[in-house]
């Protein structure tokens, strides 16, 4: 994502970039209420890659924020399953 | 993240899960403007954790659907890096 899109993410800039991944997950909500599995799938990787260059400009390693957090327990009770009773 | 949380996130469902998504998204919005790196990279792992579970229970591979749309090329311009002009 970074080859890709870095130049014009970073043209775009942080708000502009975030403005467009809230959209995406707009289109995500219509595509789960629609049922069609194949254009779920698409709105699923749009916001992902949308993510993804948002992280990008704001120099943020997104898989290593994730594997930071959830390194395969969960962050409130460290248990795997989780056991959380909120 | 399916092993950890699909049990909770299947008795959530859909709509749940997608609106704890939302939530989510708009936290990051905050952390961004706050400019607080670290705290930044904890609300993108947490969106990324609500985009997987969303995924799980609707049966999607994330990353698969990533991988499919895009595959080291733009989907739009099938360029490297994007050639758009939009």
């Amino acid at each position: 994502m970074r080859r890709l899109y870095f130049h014009r993410d970073s043209e775009r800039g942080v708000k502009g970039t975030y403005d467009w991944l809230a959209e995406e997950l707009e289109e995500l909500k219509e595509a789960l209420e629609g049922k069609d599995k194949e254009a779920t799938e698409k709105e699923f990787a749009d916001v992902i890659a949308w993510l993804a260059s948002l992280a990008n400009i704001t120099g943020i390693n997104l898989e290593k924020a994730a594997i930071d957090k959830y390194n395969g327990k969960c962050p409130k009770c460290h248990q795997s399953p989780c056991q959380c009773t909120f």
